[in-house]
């Protein structure tokens, strides 16, 4: 798709002139990905008009690929036939997701419509907890039986697969009650002999989850391992469904926006991270609200401790001027190195171990920049003001500052992570007002001494 | 592994009794992943005593496994032919990754040692940008003749496969001169009757990428698609590898770190990410510098302004003393507005037709904030210091600099998205500064007003 504009202005005059049976065909050369970005750039009566002229494989794999609040509109929107042979046609996983999102009666009208043997299988998937294995996983599993052949489990799959419309990526082994035995990759049962059992060629030590376990442990899993998909199973190993690496895809984009809102003192737990963008307002003012009044705290601190010095103000009023001065760049160069130790952590390319070398790194850097940027605010200060003692001043603050601000950004993720605390949290605001309080206090500091011993 | 350092504990008792043969068996048990997790926590010479007692086949993998810097490290302190066995072992883009990253005498020697077929290959992918589909791709595809039939393709697949070590996604279809014409999936080719022809049952719109496609480029097709691999090809459409998923995994926590770096005011453009948080200190502070250089310039308008207003100070000092309140939590909204557009516009939540809903929300989101905020800054401070009028007007200062916070926070990322200047840059450390001086501008002149109306 190279240009999306020209393609919205022909769908545009094709709906405009009603000609549904060019419009037909033009939206039906799409792939279903690109289909999916058109209708989230048409307003709603059009998208209604276009899916109807899509044919119904691909309508359900537009849906697939759009977002979950536009699929519930959508399938709301249509014909309630259409909507719940629609939904029959997405994969399991898909359709639990879909039927989830909309009001309960809702669910229940369409799992009532939905054929028998998919609406009991879906209803399984919605029992689950929706961030867990079981409520990501697909329950549709590619298995063979333990003591087949090569030749019997090529023959197995090549009718299942095509009868369920499986996913292929491993063959997983299991005995006649359904338990997990092992797995065989596609590779190795289409390159050994026939007449093999499965058991000689089966891998025994399956990597697998439980449908219980958490979407944060299913991902550092997958991006561990680095499989195509990973088997999901029960307390007593009976195989459930399987967790693909697009779904897994998902859990990491919404991980990282919780790791990236969570540092800018937005709060994730109670909320989904869509409803914080798009749903209420009361919503995202709840999510914000609570670190910016632990901010207003700390900075009536700051308040109380630079109101002792208002004789100094009085004194000499500039020594205020320079308060943003300080705060900001202390505040700058210490959100660097929050984020760097952060993410490092999070990425894992700094663990509690190498932590400390990355600490005293972050204070070097903090005192090589300091003294680069302490010399330049002393010579701007002392040409702008044409008082040297005010440039030092300012500039020993700055150096002083800069140095403190590195030093706190990357040892407060550290010492929280050692405490077990997920050093995302309070990172950002917390830090960021420490780092106020603390700079403030050492330039004030500096100023009364210059002006007892004057 | 549930629990890592007892493991350690082990593994160490076995290095210092010299207990070869136990600590070899040991090792093996392991999966190659777990191993890699291992390594890392091991003293160097440990490691080395470790990867030549751990068979060959899954010592190359576990290379594959560990970070960059530490697959130079290990290659380059073992036996000079081990460390040939296991680069030869290696997936071509794994060894071309690690012989890209060794020095260029030294790769040279490994090349001449390897065997001649995977030698020339890695060369070719030494050729390419590391950062393009040709530098990512393995070359090794599984290609298939146009005019076969299901049952040659199988059987094609079956030699090849094994020979090569192929990965099994897709099958490839192509003319005797490997242009690509299509593609048919495994399942697809195991479920289709044994004698159609593969040019009946491949799909012929092939999603594909450009050898000189960029990293970024690539992340999105596949994020857009969710497949599995895509083939790489040049001008000519000659099929020249394949990107897999695991790959684009390793470019999407890359995209996604300089995201986050660059927001805080890190420049990533000049060095390797890797290299910010584990190279030399220069680089690190080239990095730094240049936005923390602009904050100053910023911080200077704030001073300039600031002190303006040094009667003010003498008059009524405490004016001062609430200047880090208001700047505080200025940003501090001001961040998380600006967190929600860049985020949601990196995930495509937020597109540019949705962007000026969002910024009425942030907005709405700022006054209402800024209302609670601004009512509370005037009580604590009317209780504090005796003075409504005082209180009134920082509590209306809190309240405006809070919607203007949003505000700013809000448009900027569009309006530089707009101008197609990626939003991530510039915005957190300029954006700020900019709240700073305008918050500060705001709050002096309604305390001129006021001092003036008294």
């Amino acid at each position: 798709m190279t240009n999306m504009e020209n393609t919205l202005d022909r769908i545009h005059e094709l709906i405009e002139c009603d000609a549904n049976q060019q419009l037909s065909d033009e939206l039906n050369t799409y792939h279903s990905a690109d289909l999916a970005d058109i209708f989230q750039q048409l307003k709603p009566e059009e998208r209604l008009k276009c899916i109807t002229l899509v044919e119904e494989e691909k309508a359900a794999d537009v849906i697939e690929y759009l977002p979950p609040q536009l699929q519930v509109e959508i399938l709301g929107d249509i014909d309630e036939g259409l909507a719940s042979r629609l939904i029959s046609k997405l994969p399991h996983d898909e359709a639990a997701d879909v039927l989830g999102d909309m009001e309960d009666d809702e669910t229940q009208t369409y799992l009532d419509k939905l054929p028998q043997k998919f609406s009991s299988e879906v209803r399984e998937l919605l029992t689950y907890n929706e961030d867990t294995a079981g409520g990501i996983m697909t329950p549709l599993v590619l298995t063979v039986g333990f003591s087949m052949t090569v030749k019997d489990a090529l023959d197995t799959i090549r009718i299942k697969a095509e009868k369920e419309n499986l996913e292929l990526y491993y063959v997983y082994v299991v005995d006649k009650h359904n338990h997990l035995l092992g797995v065989v990759s596609l590779r190795t049962l289409l390159t050994s002999p026939i007449d093999l059992s499965i058991s000689d060629i089966m891998s025994r030590d399956v990597v697998k989850v439980h449908v219980d376990d958490y979407q944060g442990h299913i991902a550092d899993i997958f991006m561990k391992y680095q499989f195509n998909a990973l088997p999901v199973v029960d307390l007593y190993n009976h195989l459930k469904g399987i967790v693909t690496w697009d779904d897994v895809q998902d859990i990491v984009e919404e991980e990282t926006t919780d790791e990236i809102y969570t540092s800018s003192g937005i709060v994730t737990d109670f909320a989904d991270d869509d409803d914080i963008l798009t749903g209420s307002l009361a919503h995202s003012i709840k999510a914000r609200i609570p670190w910016l009044f632990i901010t207003l705290i700390g900075e009536f601190i700051a308040v109380s401790i630079t109101n002792k010095y208002d004789h100094t103000f009085t004194a000499l009023p500039i020594i205020a001027a320079f308060m943003p001065l300080l705060a900001g760049l202390g505040g700058n160069i210490g959100t660097q190195s929050i984020t760097l130790m952060v993410r490092g952590m999070s990425t894992g390319q700094i663990s509690l171990s190498t932590g400390w070398n990355h600490i005293i790194r972050e204070t070097l850097t903090g005192i090589s920049i300091g003294l680069i940027f302490g010399v330049l605010v002393t010579l701007v200060t002392w040409g702008w003001q044409h008082n040297i003692e005010l440039g030092v001043i300012v500039g020993l603050a700055m150096s002083l500052n800069m140095t403190i601000a590195t030093l706190i950004g990357s040892c407060t993720p550290l010492i929280l992570k050692k405490m077990k605390i997920d050093p995302a949290v309070a990172s950002g605001p917390v830090i960021a007002t420490t780092i106020d309080v603390v700079g403030l206090a050492v330039y004030l500091t500096l100023v009364t001494w210059y002006l007892i011993s004057i």
